[in-house]
């Protein structure tokens, strides 16, 4: 009998082993959204399948705001730009009684929010350039590791959807290359995504200003970030960077807004099996509910017409839902 | 004796072995420059070594023209843009009669030899844009697959130098990932760079126009170049090339010309051992000879001023000599 248990055991170690094994996708809920990825998967993957792509050729593209991590109630990297502002007016005093500095530093959330995108084009300007490539990244570094999200008291970088991560681990796992195509700065992406995602910077496709080259007082060269323009890796901005920087098609594309719109269209217009997914944050227990679900409000941030909805529908794209499809939301859940 | 015989022949047998695998740029003359390269990959490779460098860190950057390939007595994207010509007014017959078109057509090398650079950018403007992505690559790809160097009436893609192929293979095989950095046009390069020297699309960096995007009549999703410059990836611009799509400073840069040296200097100023090299061609028998080197003709393609030549002896970067430093030149001799 005690041999009989034994086996017991083991039989149901074994198979315990193999069932968490066979999900690659644990916070996921069973349903359409899942069994589309593991069926992409699996059909370009699979020597033999009809669907197979070469490994060289695996490339899956990631949207960052709302779709790795929390948007809500406004980008990070917005408030990154917010918090710096005491900083470079220390820097600059003549910026103090200048506008929209003035306000900023007022505090004064309703003047705040009511800010032009002139002036917060400004304020990014002048938190996100004028500075040496290194200082920057060290600028960021420190805040990215201390500030939190009023919401949670946590750490933005801890705000990060664990099921997407699953699907980044499971791609990777399977011989694709995961880049973040954002909206957001490529260099501020930069700093963190390596430690946050498992992505290296050469993997971060963003919105993207040119670089200054001078010499230091030793002679040594130094860059410094420039307002000036490169990429604005938005909308069709998204399939310009993705070709700028790949050079090659996405086989999968995964957004959450307007303006993953043409991303996930030019994925979808290639050859053979495509995967194009958009997230719905439909979850205001766990998250935020916002976009075109019934009864949810529309919204600045992150935005997801109704029209990009029926796009989705028509083209055989899935919607994932935050409620229903993901069992987890958050890695600290 | 008859063992005595087999085991001298055995021994023999893998004394070579040894030998050949022992040395990876079997096309390199034993010198400074050779013993610098195997220096450079040794003591950043070898784990424990002071110089160590992590493996997703190992980045090396490379020029195209002059440094991969001849560049004389035009870059092969100039001959390209040249022989489009005809293609082009074809498709636009309002050309015909407009300059610079009418030189070009008329075959006149005097008068063609002539032409400003305002006139060479409407022909790069005519010949590299304008067109589908899609189309563009196909154009290249007929291009380069036939057209002839005169000199030697081989394809241009086999009058690469085989000791920097070599290189760039001894660097993968230590784990670095090798770039072209190249003033060319990244969408040009990018079409054979993986055939010709086993460099995939997104490793390619290089002069970059934007893209615009559009639908088909079936509502596809297609992209256009356009004539809108993104990164002059020439001088300054080949570190903010390096920036904007690698993300991360080189350990070793290849060059020939004054518009690498911003390259070689950003490499070279980083922490730790790095490498960078020149190409010198000095070599009037085997190849072309222009440049610093005693009694040298200037020439406008592929510069090298004396003031380069200087900064690489003051900063102990490495100057290949063609003539000295290769025993081959091209894998077909």
């Amino acid at each position: 009998m005690k041999i009989l248990k034994c086996l017991l055991f083991v039989f149901l170690f074994v198979l315990f082993g193999c069932l968490t094994e066979n999900d690659p996708l644990p916070s996921w809920n069973n349903g359409a959204a899942k069994q589309a990825i593991v069926d992409f998967v699996k059909s370009t993957t699979t020597k033999g399948s009809p669907d197979y792509v070469p490994q060289e050729e695996r490339i899956a593209t990631f949207d960052q705001d709302g779709t790795l991590w929390v948007e809500h109630p406004l980008y990070t990297q917005v408030v990154y730009c917010l918090d710096r502002v005491p900083e470079v007016v220390k820097e600059k005093p003549e910026l103090k009684d200048q506008e929209p500095f003035k306000t900023i530093l007022s505090g004064d959330q309703q003047a705040i929010a009511k800010l032009s995108m002139e002036d917060l084009k400004k304020i990014l300007a002048a938190t996100l350039t004028g500075m040496p490539v290194n200082q920057f990244r060290e600028e960021v570094n420190n805040w990215i590791s201390t500030a939190k999200h009023k919401k949670w008291d946590k750490k933005y970088t801890d705000l990060t959807y664990q099921p997407m991560k699953e699907v980044m681990a499971y791609l990777r796992a399977n011989g694709y290359r995961t880049y973040i195509v954002t909206g957001g700065g490529q260099d501020f992406v930069r700093v963190y995504s390596q430690e946050t995602y498992g992505i290296p910077p050469e993997q971060v496709v963003g919105t993207a200003t040119g670089v200054s080259y001078d010499y230091d007082k030793d002679g040594r060269p130094y860059l410094t970030k420039e307002p000036r323009l490169l990429l604005n890796d938005n909308d069709a901005g998204k399939p310009e960077g993705i070709h700028l920087i790949i050079g090659r098609r996405p086989y999968a594309a995964f957004g959450n807004s307007d303006g993953d719109k043409q991303m996930l269209e030019y994925t979808w217009a290639g050859e053979g099996k495509r995967l194009a997914m958009l997230v719905l944050h439909d979850d205001a227990d766990r998250e935020y509910a916002y976009g075109p679900a019934e009864g949810l409000p529309e919204t600045k941030v992150g935005e997801f017409p109704q029209s990009l909805y029926d796009e989705a529908v028509k083209n055989g794209w899935i919607v994932i839902s935050m409620k229903r499809d993901w069992k987890d939301i958050f890695t600290h859940d």
